[in-house]
């Protein structure tokens, strides 16, 4: 990754965007949380019960230092998670699982594609707050637990593999529109990804880059899990 | 704390109940874990529900460490849990909270009641065990977000003061019932309580100066959070 395009002494609508984004991605760990939590109570057995829950703990651990991080850039996090709540809990409403299966593939295939989404923004930020996010996005569901259970559960019932592919290509389309939402309705924020007069931001062709590597990469999710994309 | 009275060698009689009493711990904040997840949910601000979550996820931390102890003696986390499941899922299933402070109550109090518990037989383990079943509790539910909670729910709202305080006598209730039939359950556990030939273990009147000592504890966490016991 190369250096940040932004000066170390961050003006008023720069520091806006970043606690918005920082408070997105925080509010997004919070109900992953509270989804990978309920998920963990439909584990069939106490080892995937304990898997889950451990994936549930780490989102929690990767939203207190996104907090600290709003909290040094002068934000307030309960104040900067409030303004993406109702998208996100609309997001959740809208991709609700149906069983064990559907809520392992969206913790791994959602969660995956928020995080490169989150990281392609990432670049535009500063060395610090970039650092933040990049550490707080390690592993969100992407535990080799996730692969081998679905895994094993389609070669016990081959026909769930048609299914979850259906499934996954519902999660990536509705994880998009959220995105995009989410990036259009906050003016701080929107204004960092197109970027400004002293600045760089996406342009056109960018961003049209940018989403050809997120389809990539969901993809090669899908693939691991063994299912089309 | 005095020196451990058990060799360093244990025997298999002893290896036995030192993985029940982990596992029976184990299994408790594994459901604690998922009560507070719950409990979050229920949290009427964004600040209450991290905090909350902070809670739940602090449980998990401390599971974590109780597992690796398990394997260290040769058992098996899961299955020694196994053996918990049901008491403890029927304990929740009779003290199900009906709002948001029974839930915060019964984290408190339940789990501060539990850990006194655990700690008086860990004096009876190897000092490794020992150790670990004691940093596996701190902070079990004990944080000052609930008694700030509960104190400021009482004060707008007086009448909850009565419903609550039955509420904590009904929870110390169940808990030692559950705590009474786990010990009797489980043969090795039982062994380790009431000591062998070799080994010191609680007599009638050490038994009766524990649950004086859990009694009167559970009265200053009730007084803490404002209540009568």
């Amino acid at each position: 990754m190369t250096e940040s395009p932004v000066s170390p002494v961050p003006d008023e609508e720069y520091r806006e965007a970043a606690v918005d984004l920082l408070g997105a991605i925080a509010y997004g760990e919070l109900s992953a949380f509270d989804r990978l939590a309920e998920d963990a109570r439909l584990a069939p057995t106490l080892a995937d019960k304990m898997a889950i829950g451990a994936m549930a703990a780490g989102e929690f651990a990767n939203l207190e230092k996104l907090c600290s991080r709003i909290r040094e850039l002068g934000g307030d996090p309960a104040e900067a998670m409030a303004a993406f709540q109702q998208g996100f809990d609309d997001f959740h409403l809208h991709t609700a699982p149906s069983d064990y299966y559907e809520g392992l593939i969206k913790a791994y295939v959602g969660d995956g594609l928020a995080a490169d989404f989150y990281r392609e923004v990432a670049a535009y930020l500063d060395a610090d707050t970039r650092a933040v996010i990049i550490e707080s996005l390690e592993n969100s569901g992407q535990t080799e637990f996730v692969v081998d259970a679905v895994r094993s559960g389609i070669a016990a019932d081959p026909r769930l593999a048609g299914r979850l592919a259906l499934w996954g290509r519902r999660l990536r389309g509705e994880a998009l529109t959220q995105a995009q939402r989410v990036a259009a309705e906050r003016d701080a924020l929107s204004a960092l990804l197109t970027g400004g007069v002293d600045r760089p931001g996406f342009d056109l062709a960018a961003l049209g880059r940018m989403f050809t590597r997120l389809t990539e990469r969901h993809a090669e999710r899908m693939a691991e899990l063994g299912l089309d994309a």
